[in-house]
């Protein structure tokens, strides 16, 4: 059970490391690949905790629960249901989420269980898939609702999920996570609103993992969010979302207000 | 007008450069901001030619254009409706399109413009768009048709889309290209099936990136596939689509026959 992160300290150099109770070990290399330890340590307090990974692809899965798929009257899907969010879509624990310019409608969390795909791969087997997998991290995927259909002959998931700062992704990825045995519970400034088991999925990580990638290869980073159950809400401006996962941890992220993003600007 | 390239040399070297006339002269550094002409020339029969960009994503549009909309009996949008292609579903001219392992059903072209960024951007306006524009290349949008509303609850846009192979791009990238006085041309095993004027664009180029700039962050290099028109039809393996634009080029991948997708595997 490790806790690979990303870090910007702040001179502003970026790495990567080991987070062991505050410390951070430093690491340089490849994370998902030769990683060597640089001997460098910091302190979490002291540096600012970025996405943990930077994916080529955000695979985001619908209708992946059964609780869900129950309340919306939907039959439980043969094959993953998908959209894909683009790379500058992804922020990390701490980093506001901004709302689109020009939208004022309603803009929703979304708490999930984030797959990280650790080798690159193509048409695995279910059997297989689990050593493909890096680890696990925590996802709000964040939707601006009102967008999603706007147009009667066409679902605008990609628009609607796809804004720069509606992936939060972290605050680590855990190796080795039994995500058998634990919850993703969601809070919105500090009340709990979503709280599930994550053993109630339809497709289990390794069955996602195989299934889309005979979709498409899925390169070392890229993330595949494993869909949500009941009480998804909406976020007003200056309220925060944190998603955690036991074992994972916890992953905050405002949506701002707009008088700071007048001073962002 | 100048076309620009990616090229592998048979030694295996990746390059990039201006082709005139059959002639690579090679330059290196960023072909968006500072290339230098090396003095290396090539010969375009002596080189593969690659896709000429690699895109973060490609956002791929659907209704935009009146022939087809009519055809449809869909009403023209009032924003640009679209999917994200992931970058590993990018081919350029002369690759083989691979059929989905597992997957029988009918594949579709759908011969497109293409727009490819130079500059990073965001919220850009209509006036400013051009400006954000390196240039416009040739697109076949394909698609596993079969898979797109197998589910009758999630329309399967990025899945029956993304594959790997499934957006081939090329063979050039024209800046300064006039847009308004060209057709597309999509030729089946040598019948034309598509041959449509561009200038029948719902939302023009300018128009399409200043809007998804609002969407989202476009980078240099991400290319928009513009939508296709009437003339969209199946492709049978061993096929060979061809998609033409005057003033760009030829733009010729085949869908591998199962045989040689087994003499590859």
């Amino acid at each position: 059970m490790t806790s690979w992160i990303r870090f910007r300290q702040p001179q502003g150099h970026i790495g990567f490391g080991v987070l062991d109770n505050g410390n951070i070990a430093e690491f340089e290399g490849d994370m998902f690949g030769d990683a060597t330890a640089t001997g460098k340590q910091w302190q979490q307090d002291d540096v600012e905790l970025l996405s943990p990974c930077l994916p080529t692809k955000v695979v985001a899965l619908w209708n992946n629960f059964h609780a869900l798929s129950q309340k919306l009257g939907k039959a439980a899907p043969s094959h993953p249901l998908f959209l894909i969010k683009p790379p500058m879509s992804v922020i990390g624990p701490g980093a506001p989420i901004r709302r689109p310019k020009g939208y004022s409608g309603k803009i929703a969390y979304e708490g999930e269980l984030g797959i990280v795909i650790g080798k690159r791969c193509t048409n695995v087997s279910p059997e297989e898939a689990d050593g493909y997998i890096f680890g696990y991290t925590c996802i709000n995927d964040v939707t601006a609702v009102d967008l999603l259909n706007e147009d009667p002959n066409f679902a605008q998931w990609c628009r609607s999920k796809g804004f720069d700062t509606f992936s939060c992704i972290g605050p680590v990825i855990k190796t080795q996570f039994d995500w058998r045995n634990a919850n993703v519970v969601t809070r919105l400034d500090d009340v709990e609103r979503q709280n599930y088991p994550i053993s109630d999925m339809i497709f289990t990580p390794a069955e996602q993992v195989s299934m889309i990638s005979h979709d498409m290869t899925l390169m070392p980073g890229d993330v595949i969010a494993c869909g949500t159950s009941i009480g998804v809400g909406s976020i007003k401006d200056g309220s925060t979302v944190v998603v955690s996962i036991d074992g994972i941890g916890a992953l905050p992220n405002q949506l701002a207000a707009a008088r700071q993003l007048e001073t962002a600007a």
